[in-house]
């Protein structure tokens, strides 16, 4: 047995649990690794705070120096989140050639390049896994059993808290009351912006996406909308259509380019991702050697993010040495696939005047553009009517052309609304419009 | 970059991919390891023999010590397949301090305790990712990313010739259709019985728990029951009750004791097992902090197993040295847990002659034995009746004592069927009647 004394940065709920885990489970990893790993120093503000769990004496404490400048240290994982002082901190330690798990998502969505190019330049490890859906092990997945398998397709249910409001839609709540019962359950914010907007699942999207295709995806390279004007109509449109609403998360490597967004999307229920229920994380890759693996499994939480960080500990002890994931990720630069040049099938909603030959105009703008229509539905209400279209695959630039003309038609009534429709497996790439 | 020399034993669809793998995404495993992994020799029985992608000359050999006794090779993958001479040959390579890679999935259910035990003493890693369910990465997750979550259950689809089949039947196809069109499209054997009679299920529940739980499972341990029995009026009942009939593999471990079986069960169509269509497998993971964790992807195929196999051999070399993964997983010896405590809901299928206070009857019977009724459906027709009954939880020796009772009515015309019912997720156990 091997004595390896590990530091944390942060004792909050995530560090707290992740010191218990390694001391439950201290036979577990033993047999894993040969090692067993022990909290030595923990950096925290404030020492005498309360803690519902205290650690044992002299293991808390204000000064970062004692964790970086003590060579007995072997590991330091970084679960204080935030920015500052939080980068400056992983970077010194990586400097200093300590190996660094981190479950920072903007940390790394924002600060990876500097960060990893630091770790290569030490020949140490930077794992995240925590800092993407949790408990799912995605990235170990697409970093250490995919790693010959050229993944060129990610779609992802990767924010809880959209997903918990979406399942509560399709049972008949409206968006503000599923939006309270996901506060009142702390699945979601009091202000729910960071969620609802598409911004944390945009993140974690660059994430997933640049160790996927090997080139940097920073935030301000995922285009992203969010739920805030998903309404029950949808809701039940997509339901009676046999699909579901979801906010999905893709990233796309196609010729050498890359395209990485989040948006609501229309799911088929058949699709693997019109099963993830409440505040569920999914993840689907597609790859050649593959074809698809979809995994599932909560995407928060203080002790599935613990686990993840605790696994991640591990993994870097179990491969200390060897030059393994020493590399940083990004190895190339690849350039954005055009937008308009994205296809997709897509349901489109229309409302116009119900009167004769309405249809008829609407399917002839379409098809002027080169989108074809694949399904209809009419409602028809006090002399308006509603229709939601599915179409066949086509580009979003000329979906986009198609709605322009529809609505300057005299008989539409307001601005078309279109989501893209994920039906077949690896099919179909995915736009918005 | 540092070369290193590997060997295949077997060169056939699985092992011809492995080696094309390795050459074509040599540049990623370099990146990721900082090694070259080059395919130099492979075992086969007649070198002379026409393959559509013919290895370098000199790589195909019959001898199998110039393998074993290379100092230079650091690796074998066994993509050969078979028991014998497959299995003594795994041992002498592990013997010689050989890591070994393998795909065998009746090799490591049936001789898992020898060569896990052989590797141990030798310090090198067996890896056998490929045994289970191809391309989805469980065994490496429940390894490396779920060494501290004490997995006390799984539940899984993972034969995907059954999978298939039901799913075909769910379409409307009898049972014997749906086999044939298996079997036309390669999915199932001219002799389909190791895949419908759940042995094959079987085996690969066996390796999951033993890795799981720690303790050996055999083939012999794992009560298994397949899909042959399976009507078309089952699926419809099934359908009409919002479930799908599924081959579900279970394995669950309490008061530190254990149960593996597969058999057929009713999946309620919100459980993402539900979802999980045509040949694809999926694997349900629950755990202490990680709450559950659902892998889904295709389960077979040769690409998707030299997938694997690859992974595994990337995942060798980035830990050689370490300590990682070099114990035998078993460390304790649980005992079974007795089948009649084992609790579920249950789903009944009662064939009674229509007459009046018949159901009170079975209801009754049930209600001596605490088995209480959550939903009933009765067809009737020409003076019979179909009782398709859910139970709430129950043990199953309480509801085979009940339906045994339930058989001797006079009323009941033919002895009654029983299966599982998966509903709420990580509640009900899953016993068999």
């Amino acid at each position: 047995m091997i004595d390896v004394p590990v530091a944390l940065l942060g004792y909050g709920t995530v560090g707290s649990a992740v010191d218990r885990l390694l001391e439950e489970n201290a036979e577990d990893i033993e047999r894993a690794t040969g090692h067993r790993l022990r909290v030595v120093r923990a950096l925290v503000r404030n020492p005498a705070k309360e803690r519902p769990n205290r650690p044992a004496d002299g293991v808390l404490t204000t000064d970062f120096a004692a964790i970086r400048d003590d060579p007995s240290i072997a590991l330091v994982a970084e679960v204080m989140g935030g920015l500052e002082p939080t980068g400056e901190h992983v970077l010194e330690l990586l400097r200093a050639g300590k190996p660094v798990v981190s479950a920072n998502k903007q940390l790394i969505a924002r600060r990876g390049a500097e960060l990893f190019s630091a770790a290569s330049e030490a020949g140490v490890q930077l794992r995240f896994e925590a800092s993407v859906c949790a408990a799912i092990p995605v990235i170990k997945i697409l970093r250490e059993a995919l790693v010959v398998t050229n993944v060129h397709r990610i779609l992802g249910i990767v924010n809880g808290t959209t997903n918990f409001i979406l399942t509560k839609m399709e049972e008949g709540a409206e968006y503000a009351e599923a939006l309270a019962e996901a506060q009142a359950l702390g699945y979601a914010e009091a202000d729910p912006t960071e969620d609802v907007s598409g911004a944390d699942a945009a993140a974690k999207m660059a994430i997933l996406a640049t160790i996927a295709f090997g080139s940097r995806v920073t935030l301000a390279d995922v285009a992203y909308d969010g739920i805030e004007r998903i309404t029950l109509e949808h809701v039940r449109a997509a339901h009676e259509m046999q699909m579901a609403v979801r906010l999905i998360g893709a990233a796309t490597l196609r010729d050498g380019k890359l395209d990485v967004r989040v948006g609501p999307a229309l799911v088929d229920r058949h699709h693997p991702l019109a099963a993830v229920e409440g505040a569920f994380n999914a993840v689907m890759l597609q790859g050649d050697a593959i074809r698809e693996i979809t995994l599932e499994g909560p995407g928060a939480g203080g002790m599935e993010t613990a686990s993840a960080v605790v696994a991640d500990m591990v993994s870097v002890i179990g491969t200390t040495g060897t030059g393994f994931l020493q590399n940083d990720a990004c190895w190339r630069e690849l350039e954005q696939l055009p937008g308009a040049e994205m296809r997709s099938p897509y349901y489109l909603r229309i409302d116009v005047d119900d009167v004769a030959g309405v249809l008829a105009q609407v399917a002839l703008r379409l098809a002027a553009h080169r989108v074809s229509i694949a399904r209809l539905i009419q409602h028809q209400e006090n002399g308006s009517a509603t229709l939601h279209v599915v179409t066949h695959e086509g580009a979003e630039g000329d979906l986009r052309s198609a709605l322009r003309e529809i609505e300057s038609l005299p008989e539409t009534k307001s601005p078309p609304s279109a989501l893209p429709v994920i039906s077949d497996r690896g099919v179909a790439e995915l736009g918005w419009a």
